[in-house]
């Protein structure tokens, strides 16, 4: 996960979520860290990111004229999300990728790709 | 993203992504899948995560006592809310690995882990 | 809350109040009404007014060009929402109606209205 | 709505609307009210709802021990949910009062008292 200049970052599920108990644990967070308070805390978050977009009207793909910062706030929130999403799935002791890629393979042929 | 039997499975957020995007092509999904419709859709999959908790009072970590297909269906819950999450995500143009790798240094500086 | 021919329909806080308390009693849901189960519930039903507004990109005030019954699964999920919204604040023993007030005459000293 | 000392307050769905219109008005927020302008704040209100609850394990009913600002925060946060959601419906030309009193009758027949 280290950042270096010039190259694409990417990060696996099992990475983040690896980190994120980790820190957890050394804050003591983790009575704290219970299904439904995380649950909660996710939902918190999900109004958070709604608020980035509440008095916009429609927005376009890519977000054309957005200011930098506007841009950096909604990375912070959707990352937000996400690792709640991470946390609560662990907690659970639900697989989170091994769940996404069942669920994308059921959604394939729940949904067909149209003809050519 | 093959599933390999006894392999750990993993999958990164950008493997994610591109698999979205492959899948929104192929079903000519693209025209609707603009920045508030996918927030919208993403804020309908955490409705129907808080409905699987809504009636249960506090829930113990690992869910003991769930039946198999109550944590089958919390897995596919929880990956709605990620597929649409980093479609979201890609949509606006945010590299959402990028940002929670970021979240997480920042958290770690607002947060720092208490003394030993 | 008589429903009459011809008569603007109207109803207050309090009123639906007590007609929730009563259906909770007469049907033994009373021990799923704690606060957080509510929120939880209501957080679903946020979720499905959300997934009726989801793929179609903004809407215009009033609706033009809904169809009769979209427009009343509409009034029913903004229903369910109030309706878990009131239950939930009885629960926790705060006056909705009271605070919904005060709130207001809040609002109104931190945005003054406009200079004519 | 006058708040009377010793008087229980109470305020009827229509009040309430009639207020918030005239309130948007005399502030110019009526172009920046469109109905899904309006959900995404709802969904802002009901994420700052949800962290009021998220970090505390299960919750009494009536909320003993909390303190009296929590109390107040509470109630602020549950009216900005009902004030939005007012709003929501009067956009989309929906009567909530009668949506309301249509649903609860819905929900008798859906779920009939237990017998005696």
């Amino acid at each position: 996960m280290e950042r270096e200049e010039g190259k694409v970052m990417d990060v696996s599920l099992k990475e983040l979520s690896r980190k994120l108990e980790e820190f957890a644990k050394e804050r003591d967070w983790e009575p704290y860290h219970s299904p439904r308070n995380l649950l909660l805390a996710m939902v918190g978050e999900v109004g958070e990111l709604s608020e980035i977009f509440m008095w916009r009207g429609e927005v376009a793909r890519g977000l054309p004229n957005w200011k930098e910062s506007d841009k950096e706030h909604l990375g912070e929130e959707l990352s937000d999300v996400l690792l709640y999403l991470i946390r609560l799935s662990d907690i659970c002791g639900i697989d989170l990728a091994d769940a996404a890629i069942k669920k994308i393979g059921k959604n394939a042929i729940k949904y067909p790709p149209k003809a050519p």
